[in-house]
């Protein structure tokens, strides 16, 4: 069930019975020279919606744009400051709880979101106590980043070895591809030079990364992998995050 | 072009030709007892699509949350407050003339955004102006609410006549339908009261509008009439923009 | 009756009977060559006394410095964010909103506030709703741009037709001169050429507009036509917003 | 000469000889059961005015809201929070720095206004660092409290002796005399209690000060009185800062 | 007793018995040729230990860094903002009321931190005072500030005459020495020239006060020195403020 | 070389050979029925120190407050909202870049801290690309949390096994020990229940670790204990920095 394709009375029909909402959450930025820009809003998107599918959860707009400073010497990145991405997600965990959601679960596509997420949390729960103390409503927050979760890098490890690397990896961009098959690039990719997941600024990140990519070499993907990747993410959410979103 | 279905390379080259961007903007709120609640992110979506398709100017991702206070009494609502929807659109219009967008046009669905899209590109002008003074670079930002243009207003009173109303009107049903053709809803309305298009905050909205629609008549929507919507709007949106979005 | 001369005592009797209160905001900024830059600040605030005497109700103060950044190109132009103006008006209605007062109206004599007024109303109403829910004070904000009232543009239109323009208007100039008739400036002014009400930032719009006056002929001003003004928007706004004075 | 009696090009002849200006500020809160609300901003408004006039200097707009939270208790007080007041006076001072004023002096009528004016400055002097560095323009923001100069308090003193305490006292009421004659109130006034000028917030302000005046007898004020107090002070702020004034 | 010394359960003892809290205020910021980095924050820790230990009242963190812009143009300042510093102190004391703390008092070891604070305590007042009105917690919050105490000043009188200066005193480089010993510095220091307290930004400052010293001469410290000034700004302190931090 | 206990000529002279500096940032919060409040800034303060004396690198005032909402339902804690952490070392990093820093090493003892420090990196080079371009100031911020590394997890394990727990932690607890041997608590302690890491706000962490233990066993602590968690700390934070602070 997707809110953004749903009625006011179909969402307090769900409300009535399932307090939780999913919330996918992307970049806008580049992804090495065959990567798409939106990729982990596709993947986070197309992940999110295979739980919400899975589990009746009610799931959320996308957040498209994230805290992606770090690409910013890429032609086509976006990027919000971290401060903005708080205050954006405060402001729609506050609307939700509003009409009786308690379980909110980002799926997160961007490694770069993850401190702003979850300062977010802190930042609404800690709202929360100072205004209205033990009166504050029962809320609670959780973060999956797809990407990250062990099931999945167990796969990622299984067909890309040490080719899958940290950004424009085959493993998103496999996703990518299962959602959007027609957006299959095919260019040729320098040699991947030895490098490191480390960087400082958005200066730093170009020139330690010239391309775009972090050890990654995305001609590994496809869309095959890409669906095996939706249904490892989505089963593992579920198992880690399954009761959460029931509300026990 | 959208930015999300592109690669960095291509947006560079995209760059060396031309300096103009298209962001969507909608909301996620309710949109009476039928329409969806993502109707006006759906709308402004569409219509962007077909204006960047006949201008060959690349879209970027929509921004699916809005100023929608006015509705939160209607669950599955969502709103961002003004100052979050400002530093957000700064932070947006600050990353693109990073790399050399010049023209910004945003394509509106929803009249709660007007006042903070255009506060925004004030907050962003004088930034600029305050740090940079006469190095700041060109930069110049437009907004269109696709659902006020004269040539779709004029469409608006042609097909549904005083039935057309402020919202959850049938003609954005009617593109969120040209869209969507699976989405249709086909409950029975309330007649509609004598109403105005005046409310003060959401508890006074949902006591003027007890289902949400603002002397709108939904039930009028078709998708061919969306079609007709997307066409009109996007032809009039380049008729004011074309220009604009050419550099000139 | 004035705020600012009033006492508390005179407040409190004040609102014993009556919980609406008159704001007027303008503008610091170059009005061409011979209109005064206090223009904006000057017309609201003679146009809020003068409804505030017909309707006996309380004026507060005048708030001078608008949101005015595609003036800075002028000397002597001032300016605050949209962000600095939504939280003085916050301020301002939260302030007031603790006395009891329920209506507030704003009456505005320069366009660049618009935006940032009336995201500001929006700003308080969800605060109110996010910190306090079902107990927020009943508050109804509203917002009259003088120069902008069918009436009033009608009185232009008879008076000084197509030279009325924009920005330092005939009419705005001639408000100023009913209020100080020592301060009429007769400086010889460059033919007008053909212009529009377009513009982006402040550069851009000197550029357009190089001696400040958007497509106006503000030698067609007299103070006795600014009475007419003074007359013409007051009556108006009365009947527009009478009720909602009165609390209706 | 008053800013908002100029237009934009006697600003820019003003410029190149002088490069000062004077903004007052003051406070709308309740002055006792017989003080003006807008007392504080009516003295630094007409004592600006004087200094001006003395030394031909231009005088901006006077702030007319300040930081009052502490009269809140009593109908009719207006405040802006401390980190409000800031943003304005900083951008005030951006603002006026972009066309070339180097010297801004704040002539103050409110106690509650000197932390945050004064921060206000190191606000702006530490942005300005942080953005250019050695490229900041050369800045210069001074305060004068005009009732608390040595100058203004011996004459207080004579006048008033220990009965013009801190709050509503004889001195501002006769300032606001001087320049509103009609504006007096003969109201009888309760005993004065033995008191000290200490208290924490707006709750515990009213419980120390019962009917708002604080150790005053404001019935000692005369319009005469005002005149010497607008004199005296006019002449120690030229005494004081007239060297600034003139850029020394 | 010291805050960071302390277990949860004792501080829950303490609070069943007294609501009072000290926290020492610094700065990190260069003390002229002699003086240490840290001296502000020393003193202030010093006199709050002493405070807390005659008056057995809970003594918390110190805050090392304040509001020191205009000493940043010498190695090793640093500085906060006011508007962070206010948000800072907003939130130490939000955190301390959830507790039952009702009477918070800062002793504060630099004046560049004086407008800051004062203004934060208005900050979180204006705060508690709009979301919860006379539902507010009751809190009261105090500044001393040692070094200006007329008792502290008698002392620097007797000991240093007109050599005591306003900046790396010998008085504050006194109370350094005293609590290390080991940190004494000796090197030559040029002649005091002819100096005021007044200065505007931090490359004025430097301007005005080549080595950092404000007409202050640092050799004149003794750590005997020290402990009595510490000695004596306790006592004044307690004098003072022993009431208070009683909860009378 | 710590910063606070230097001159600024001896920082000109530090920095015209060496452009690193350490800063530790803590916490002030519960540690259980024995662990002291102050936890987290004695233990990061501790080995920043050693990690300074063995790398002769300058160490700056430590952060005793941190981002502890969850630990708020305990009396005694304090925290900092997220936004405020982030605007705090915001500034930190901007002052110190200013005099030529160029790596700045946060050692951190609080694992709530890490969002938000993070989130302040990126917040201060976006900053910086967004105001500079590329004249931005080369400027490198990294982060380690001596708790988490692999070599202090090492000993954790090899001393106290599956009673190490996430806080109030004997490892902590040791360090504070070794750093404050006079501070020893012997408190009986409840038998440790099955738990996890997992909690929400801070009513949902109470609810969870009464005692506020979060599976932790501080029992076992020792001081000798403590000595090796600095040295391994030290050592294991040099074999990963030590490149970075000698600027390579
Ligand atoms: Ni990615
Ligand atoms: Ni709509
Ligand atoms: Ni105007
Ligand atoms: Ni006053
Ligand atoms: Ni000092
Ligand atoms: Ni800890």
């Amino acid at each position: 069930m997707l809110l953004h394709l749903s009625t006011w009375p179909e969402v307090e029909t769900y409300l009535s019975r399932r307090q939780s909402i999913i919330l996918p959450i992307g970049s806008t930025e580049q992804h090495g020279p065959t990567g798409l820009i939106g990729t982990d809003a596709i993947t986070a998107e197309a992940i999110a919606a295979e739980v919400g599918r899975r589990s009746e959860t009610l799931v959320g707009p996308t957040i498209p744009v994230g805290m992606a400073h770090h690409h910013m010497a890429f032609p086509g990145s976006m990027t919000v400051r971290p401060s903005t991405l708080i205050a954006l997600i405060r402001d729609y965990v506050v609307a939700l709880s509003a009409h009786g959601f308690r379980s909110v679960l980002f799926i997160n596509g961007h490694g770069g979101n993850i401190n702003s997420v979850q300062a977010a949390f802190s930042e609404v729960y800690e709202e929360m106590r100072a205004a209205r103390g033990s009166d504050a409503p029962s809320l609670r927050c959780a973060l999956s980043n797809w990407f990250m979760l062990p099931g999945v890098q167990a796969v990622q490890k299984e067909l890309f070895g040490d080719r899958e690397g940290w950004h424009a990896t085959p493993s998103e961009v496999s996703v990518t591809w299962a959602v959007h098959p027609d957006q299959v690039r095919d260019a040729p990719l320098d040699p991947l030079p030895e490098t490191s997941s480390t960087f400082f600024d958005s200066r730093d990140f170009r020139a330690r990364f010239p391309d775009g990519r972090m050890g990654s070499d995305p001609a590994l993907a496809t869309a095959e992998h890409g669906r095996r990747f939706i249904d490892a993410a989505a089963a593992e959410i579920l198992g880690r995050h399954g009761a959460f979103l029931d509300g026990a």
